[in-house]
Formats: structure tokens, sequence, C-alpha cells
């Protein structure tokens, strides 16, 4: 808009966003500007907050603002079960949908060396680590179905038995090449019910 | 997501941007943490800017960070022609479709008294006040041709009549109940050319 270059840059920062191309940066734009100006203060403060705040747990890899997250710092989760996932969203799509009570390993990411992703960027050195712990008694493979996701489920196979560890994969039913979080729970839950071992 | 209560936060402040629901937004919340954590702060910065900053213009009432517009300011736009619009968006899309030089006056609504939306609420004194100025020569009512958007071009052309000013509106050819902010450059541009006298 021309008569307005904050307005301006606000619609090109907000396509930062995943899904938002130029219009709908721009709607969304006037839109909070005509009528959620709180909102959007807020949105900034939160932003600014999660951005500045959130790292990663220095166990499970997943987001946290605390050095050790809340699943991993609980009491009542089952620390003889470990699932492998590939992102916080898989995680959380598993905690949604499944009654799993054990703990989890966030991968962030999958292997693909194209990308620079090996098991280093995994941070499989931290999770060999848990294993040696000697707590783990099996470690659940929930990466996607997906080409990459397979490559890694069986480098995390290989760990597994390296270490001793008993290692399972979601059952089939989880749709080839779908992603996790898209999945309804029913099939996830049934998918998670049914693992199988590696 | 359990473990960050400032995730949650932040999933949940996201959801002020329109079309956004729980779980797009939690993806964007994910998203802007693994990938992109720059454009997320630039993004605060940018929200905070343009909510503290963006006022209206003081002449037209459009989106500006100046008391006065920068279209408003501007000296080579042609001061003989007025063209209302409901909202910033309709502005900007007859600004990029058609190749209209005259000037604007933002509504910033339509007329709806059940939201409350009046002639006062849409500036329609400060509208009369520039008329009244007499540099204006044709007043192109340019708001939606939806039941709210056709009562307020009647309210319109009344006002223009009363100040002695030729009313015109865009031609048919501008889908019934359709939205300005969402039709092809072509058929606005159409519309816009052939605009008919009230
Ligand atoms: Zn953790
Ligand atoms: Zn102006």
């Amino acid at each position: 808009m021309s008569s307005s270059p904050l307005l301006a840059d606000l619609v090109e920062a907000l396509r930062c966003l995943p899904g938002v191309g130029a219009k709908t940066a721009q709607r969304m734009a006037f839109h909070v500007l005509e009528r959620d100006r709180a909102g959007a203060r807020r949105l900034a403060e939160r932003l600014a907050a999660a951005v500045e705040r959130i790292g990663n747990c220095t166990r499970c890899r997943t987001f946290s603002e605390e050095p050790l997250c809340a699943l991993c710092a609980s009491s009542t989760r089952e620390r003889s079960l470990l699932c492998v996932v590939e992102t916080p969203v898989d995680q959380l799509a598993i905690e949604q949908a499944t009654g799993y009570r054990g703990q989890y390993f966030v991968l962030l990411g999958r292997i693909s060396p194209l990308d620079g992703l090996g098991p280093k960027e995994l941070g499989l050195d931290l999770l060999a680590q848990r294993l040696a712990e000697g707590e783990v008694q099996e470690l659940i493979v929930a990466t996607n179905p997906t080409v990459e996701g397979e490559a890694t489920a069986h480098m995390l196979a290989q760990l597994a038995r390296a270490a001793g560890v008993r290692a399972s994969r979601l059952a089939h039913g989880v749709p080839l090449g779908g992603e996790l979080e898209f999945i309804d729970r029913g099939t996830l839950a049934h998918a998670f019910g049914g693992r199988q071992v590696l």
C-alpha cells in the first residue's frame, strides 16, 4: 500500500508464516489493523517471547523454555518406553491420539543428506547415550512412512540393536507417503497400538 | 503443547489472524520456531510498529502513519474526482486494476445499523465537508454490490445531490453479491471504466 511504508513492511513480514502468500498477508494486515489491534499487539509480544525464550529440551530435544521439558521432568511417565518422532508436531499428535505414557525423543528432522541432515543433526549421539543409560527397554520408532522416514527408521533400528534394546515400528495403517500430523486420531491410535517389532 | 506454556500462548495468539484455526496456528508456531526465528522476530517488530503507528488519514481515512496519506498529499492526483470505497483493501484493488488518477474517500465499513455502523461511523460528515469545498466534480461510488453496499451507495448519492455534485456508480459487470477485492483486475477495470451516473 503506497500510503504506508509500515503497512507494506508488515505485509511482507507476514509471509514468513507457512501458506501465507501476498494476497493473504495483505488481508491479514488489514484485518488486524481494522478490527483487532489488541490481538496484533498480543501476537507481537508472544512471538517475540517465544523466539527469545523457547529452546530445546536437553534430554528429548522437543521445544521447551526450560532446560528439561515438562514431560521429561515428569515422574509419572514410563521410563522404559521411548518413542522417537521427527518433530514436536508429531509428538503432539501421538500425545493427543493415543494413550501412550512413555517418553519421547524428537529428531527435529529426518535423515536427508541433501539437506545436510545426518545422524549428528538428528541428535543420534544423544539418543545412543540415552539408550546406554539402560532404562529404555523398547524404542518405538514413529518416523513418517516416507522414503526418508524409512531410512531414518532403519538407522534407529541399528542404534537400538547396538544397545540391546527392542525396537518397534508403528503398525501398518499409517498410509504410505502420509504425514503423521495429518492422520485422523483413530487411525493413528490404531497404528500406535499395533506397532510391530522392527 | 504441554511442554511449553509460551508455545501454547503463541498458538493462541496466532488465531487473531483471519482464517487461522487451532491446527493452522499450531503449524505456524512450529514452523517459525523450527525454521524461521529471524522472520518471526521481524514479524513481531513490524506488527508492534504497525499497531502503534498506523492510524487513519485525516482527509480520506485510509490507513496512514502520517496525518495526511501519500495519496492525499500528492500534487499529481486529479482533485475533481473522488472515489468512495468501503475499505483500504478496495482502494488498493482499484489502484492496482484501473488507471484511476483521482482521489479516494474510505468509509471503513458500510451502512449496517445492526453493527452500529451509521453515517457518523462512516465519516459522512467529513465527506460532506469535502464536497462542500467545491473541488470535487464527480463522486464515484465504489461500494460493494451487496444489500448493505447498495444502501450505502443510496446514501452517498443523496449526499452528492445535496452538494450539487455528480455521482456515478461502477458499471454492472461487478458480479452481484461479490466483493471488489476478489474480482479479477480485468473485470474491475471494465466496471470502473463503464461507471454509470447514479
Ligand atoms: Zn524433554
Ligand atoms: Zn488520505
